[in-house]
């Protein structure tokens, strides 16, 4: 009876990991369009299309916000005092996926439709930028510094958006932070502290 | 007698701005490094050589940090509500200046090598960035933005140095911001939020 039921754990556990993850294609890190277009570029868009945007795009979106660029797992954005205390959600009509970035996968974590808690833009697609406390220190200090940490990875959402043609827009005025806390289900030192709107410009 | 103070005084005024001023070569917005090799190639390097950058490329590191890339004044970096509360200042061994963004010139506002106040790295040039909270607000909430702004900022620094195999570290632990903020003449309401070191690497 103790196997049976230990493997049927194991095999939900597994299924489920399988069911809810999805394999990114790998980022592109050479060609593109030049840092100093991309920064002429940029622009805060609000208005999108309804299409979707490709896996690739989605990849290079996360892998330039907050991806690994080192061997020694550092990232695309600094921290302060290196805590990377900052995870990234991405919100479709089908569900809430986080960002993991070693991995260079998504882990599905809902299955709604989150996407009118984080903006009120229509898009196909919303990240949500959370950052833990626990891992940035929740002094009024360390709290300053990682808002700071926020608008680094917000830039470079910005700057691949314009390097590949996409609108997005930063939103600090979230419509429901604490519901999207509880959908994704943060901890309670995670906080969503900004969200961006990302889409093909109308 | 007051016809010779006016013209004295006209006089001085001129001198002492066309002495201040140093325009700056139109900054590249086209060529140069992508912005997937740039992410890619962004760490923080905090050991430099002595020599000083070239004109042209402190243009490039001021108009990626916080240019106008747009006709109506609009900047490479976002700022909560477009307040533009943030002001670039350049350090170096002979004195310090205000990057005039829309002029695409530095007005020198202290001879004096300031450097050391700024962080604690040997660079030729020290970036300080100011925030006016009569312009972004003085709120908690406002002034959690307005460190958001500053990481915008920040990491158009860090990528433009990567994009020009130069170095550069931001430093939140400021050695002396109130010196500074005294040197550089800053108002009440301006606080000196953090700085960068930038050079060749070793």
């Amino acid at each position: 009876m103790k196997k049976v039921i230990f493997f049927s754990a194991l095999f939900s556990m597994i299924f489920s990991v399988q069911a809810a993850d999805t394999a990114l294609p790998a980022p592109v890190k050479k060609g593109g369009m030049t840092l100093n277009e991309a920064l002429n570029a940029r622009k805060t868009i609000r208005q999108y299309k309804s299409d979707m945007l490709s896996m690739q795009q989605i990849s290079q979106l996360f892998w330039s916000a907050f991806g690994v660029n080192r061997a020694d797992g550092r990232r695309t954005a600094p921290t302060a005092r290196n805590c990377q205390e900052i995870t990234l959600y991405m919100l479709t009509a089908k569900g809430a996926w986080a960002y993991a970035a070693k991995e260079n996968k998504m882990i599905q974590v809902s299955n709604k439709d989150l996407r009118s808690f984080a903006g009120r833009f229509k898009a196909p697609i919303y990240i949500v930028i959370v950052s833990n406390s626990k891992l940035s220190g929740s002094s009024p200090r360390s709290l300053h510094y990682a808002a700071m940490d926020v608008g680094y990875v917000s830039q470079n959402i910005y700057l691949a958006a314009a390097s590949m043609n996409l609108g997005t827009c930063a939103i600090g005025s979230i419509p429901k932070p604490d519901v999207l806390a509880q959908e994704l289900k943060l901890t309670d030192s995670e906080k969503v502290l900004l969200t961006h709107s990302v889409g093909i410009p109308k």
